[in-house]
């Protein structure tokens, strides 16, 4: 088997062959602000992509047009050009005329003749302050180039509250030839599967036909972005989207170990994207990966893991480092699923707090220290049949309630 | 019709004749706190009870008591024994033989060779201490009274976190007749319909029988305590009891306008109760009445108000005066009831705040107006059928974070 790694130190997108970045500062948010809030990434040769989107019912306009430009380009575009400060949702008609004109500026200002698909995260309910949108896609296609500052330059461009870039990179060689899969992401709030205000971008040098890219992209999103939850909320512009160049000549299905290696990449990036996120969710002290086992189907176990993952109390006590495994059985049996409490265990790390559903108190100060570190597990077993579903949630701190307080 | 009115300064159960009440200290949490603890209430004769129970997996063992005995005395009881400061969940089998136990001190206590209900609310996973319960037991038939001091000191014994007492009382005339119905409720954390760590005693002096008080008990919660959330977090001992004595001499359903009265006189007690129950949520700082209108039908209604009044960025954001209706219509939109963007109302009180899913920006100064009430009401409108659902909700504030981090 294609041993496929994730590189230490990720440059991003410009670890991928084919690709060139760039990340300025337009002020989209209009406060005068410097950050860099405007990313633009271009293949040297039109890619096929593919991507998931949001399933929430109010859906900003980005996604409807990234959704179309798919369908009418046959899912062959440029590259992708991305706003942060504003997320163009409950922006009507003009949301959509703005939209659009993303794209159509962006090809102007490249002068590639090739449609580019469009992001945007931020506020809800403003719309886009178009000139400095222009001016800001200006500067970026001037400024376009191979390297990793103005790769990390773009994925510094599309954080909203995250505090750290977001990127990964995996290799792998086949026959001689190293293949790259690397990408970029944004969290920090609303992030809840399905996705969450969540932007992600993952390039390859593999060629590939879009088809294939779907069901490579859902798959991965499917494991790992759909399996975080930092606050519950599900956002309006949540997207993900896989591009693929083929500037390494050499075509993705061309072999099932081929296939098995890309999908694997793309499945290590898109996980440590996904970690990454949670790790630098709004206020988040404490990262916990949340297993639920032994259900009578992969629905249940997925019910009680976001029920567990979600509740307030348990999140509370985990920031306070409190061993309340109360709150856990509470927030598991709200799930519904037919949970038996004579058959329910649960687990610190592998240091028991029930086991069949009676507590094992001698271990306390055990769990104590577990629930005290800033990454920890904790396991929950219904002993009722094979279902099984990992999620990676945090604790729910006082910052967080302060910083969502206003925004 | 027959008028039915909440009486302004209730004395709880006292208020109704032919019950009498205790509340005392026990030290249930044996940390030497001399807070009131154990509550009894009995009635001068057998009287009918019917309630309704949480529908957690994870279910207390108080809650399979009552159920049992309800079934087993044909739903004839004494009266009702409450405990704080322990919640006698995931405590197994010895948690049902103390349960029960409990019920059996009582009848020797009080010399009452009649059932009584059981209740416990407090902390899941520690085994009752039986012989502080006994104590309390013993204490409390010393003291049963009718004075409205024994009432408020028994509404007392039942709070955990709550900060008020929380008991209300209806009263109407029929025929010449005064009827009486009267209650008192815990909550505070932990709550979310279906019921929550909420415990609601209602007592008549009508004559009922049991599956009159079923159905009477079921659809008044489903009206009210079922309507209420704070964090969302269904507990694991909830419980609405409904007692009638007969003391009064009538019987509920010897006509149609008497049982309308009955049904009323509960709905406005439980009403007032669950309104008094969010209103002293866990470091609530705001109450909120959230009205979804215009769905498909009620189950789409309930959906969004549910993922509207308990998402962590809608309630932080009322938390932190910020009238903030994006996050309104993003969680709106995850409900994923098929709303459309195009035909969405919100309303701060009677202001506008988007209309057919354009913002209404220019009543900006009048929706932070609003928001910065105590108590203020939000309105949605899909504008896609006659569905509606209306959910009493509350803020997040951070010392709630503060306060439940630790128990």
């Amino acid at each position: 088997m294609t041993t496929v790694e994730l590189i230490e130190t990720s440059g991003g997108i410009a670890d991928c062959p084919g690709y060139k970045t760039a990340g300025v500062g337009c002020d989209i948010r209009e406060t005068g602000d410097p950050r860099l809030d405007l990313a633009l990434f271009v293949s040297e040769s039109p890619c096929s992509a593919a991507g998931v989107f949001t399933l929430n019912d109010v859906c900003a306009a980005p996604v409807h047009i990234c959704k179309a430009i798919l369908a009418e380009s046959g899912n062959k575009v440029a590259g992708c050009v991305i706003n942060s400060g504003n997320a163009n949702a409950c922006t009507g008609t003009q949301g959509m005329v703005d939209g659009k004109e993303m794209n159509a500026i962006t090809q102007l200002a490249t002068g590639i003749n090739t449609p580019f698909l469009v992001c945007s995260t931020g506020r809800i309910g403003r719309q886009l302050p178009m000139s400095n949108i222009k001016a800001g896609i200006a500067a970026a296609s001037q400024k376009l180039d191979t390297e990793t500052q103005s790769s990390f330059d773009a994925a510094d461009a599309i954080l909203t509250s995250d505090t750290r870039r977001k990127v990964a990179t995996a290799r792998f060689n086949y026959e001689g030839t190293t293949i790259t899969v690397s990408g970029m992401a944004k969290g920090a709030g609303m992030i809840e599967p399905n996705m969450a205000t969540m932007l992600a971008f993952v390039t390859t040098d593999l060629e590939a036909d879009s088809d294939l890219l779907k069901s490579v992209v859902k798959q991965a999103s499917d494991l790992t972005f759909n399996r975080i939850s930092i606050d519950g909320d599900m956002s309006t512009n949540d997207t993900v989207l896989l591009f693929a160049n083929g500037a390494c000549g050499i075509k993705a299905d061309t072999s099932p170990e081929l296939l098995e290696a890309f999908q694997q990449a793309v499945f290590l990036v898109c996980d440590d994207l996904a970690e990454k996120i949670v790790g630098d969710g709004e206020k988040v002290t404490k990262l916990v990966e949340l297993i639920v086992e032994g259900c009578q189907t992969t629905a249940d176990a997925e019910k009680i893991a976001r029920a567990v993952g979600n509740s307030l109390l348990v999140k509370t006590s985990w920031y306070g480092s409190d061993p309340n495994w109360g709150r856990l059985a509470d927030a598991a049996g709200y799930a519904r699923v037919g949970l038996k409490e004579e058959c329910f265990d649960i687990y610190y790390d592998t240091v028991a707090a029930l086991i069949s559903g009676r507590p094992q108190d001698s271990n306390l100060s055990k769990w104590k220290e577990i629930v005290s570190k800033k990454r920890f597990r904790i396991t929950l077993n219904l002993n009722q049949g094979a279902g099984q579903y990992r999620l990676l949630t945090s604790d729910l701190s006082e910052a967080y309630v302060d910083f969502n307080k206003s925004e």
